[in-house]
């Protein structure tokens, strides 16, 4: 039986579902990518979105990235997200849900002995009518400056 | 199509599948509990397990705690833990793999502004016969020293 809806996650409710789409990601020290992406939120009846996405290279359908983790709503507007990455990095993303818009900066990422070192990530989330959603990534990595690294446009699943 | 197993993750390989059983929880600042948990791990192909995990309530069958993330195998007999917890922490872990026993500590425990605070964190896990996984975490917490939290052994469904 599905739960009700915690009435705190009502500011994050409208990302319930299963989304899917494409994008397109570029960084000065890499070639720039198209890719498919499939991001699936779903509840348990607590104030909190479980995620997962992942990637594919449209060409072979290979698996490309993938991420995991909580997105929790925190009364008065507020969103922390926190995230695992294949690659060896943790991150928290702290922010503001307003309306179909969210807004997050990483307040911590975290690597592992091997992981590739990324400074800071920034996500921008948008809901454009009920049914899409787009999004932007900003990463500081490697020595680059924080900048655009990706975005996308992604669609409900009915 | 299931991809072949990435040789480098052979050391973790015997962690695949789906695991279910009960375990004992406990800390001086809540009252002793037990618990229901299923735990997954798969792969892409690629050098690491995709890993979620959730216990329940067995009284009731309440949805209690979850997490998500991935182990990285790391050559050399190492293993890479980055974890998200729902209640706002993300965790990375390292340590060894040896045959059938793996023991890893947190190189970092991040919370959100709204977190528990969770100081340091200790897993153990031990391949029991080829079909038996017996876990023990050890958790620094809520000024608490360092010690045992959790205990529990999960079997590998067919």
């Amino acid at each position: 039986m599905e739960p009700d809806i915690h009435p705190e996650l009502q500011p994050l409710a409208f990302l319930l579902g299963t989304w899917r789409g494409t994008g397109k990601g570029d960084y000065p020290t890499i070639q720039p990518f198209d890719y498919e992406e499939e991001v699936r939120f779903w509840h348990v009846g607590k104030p909190l979105l479980l995620y997962t996405q992942r990637t594919r290279t449209p060409a072979d359908g290979q698996i490309r990235h993938s991420e995991m983790g909580y997105w929790r709503a925190v009364p008065g507007g507020r969103v922390e997200i926190v995230l695992a990455h294949p690659f060896g990095i943790v991150e928290i993303q702290e922010g503001t849900v307003e309306g179909g818009r969210i807004e997050v900066a990483s307040t911590l990422v975290g690597l592992t002995a091997t992981a590739k070192e990324v400074t800071r990530l920034e996500r921008s989330f948008e809901l454009r009518g009920s049914g899409a959603l787009a999004y932007e990534v900003r990463m500081q990595a490697v020595g680059q400056p924080l900048q655009h690294h990706l975005s996308a446009e992604l669609h409900r699943e009915e």
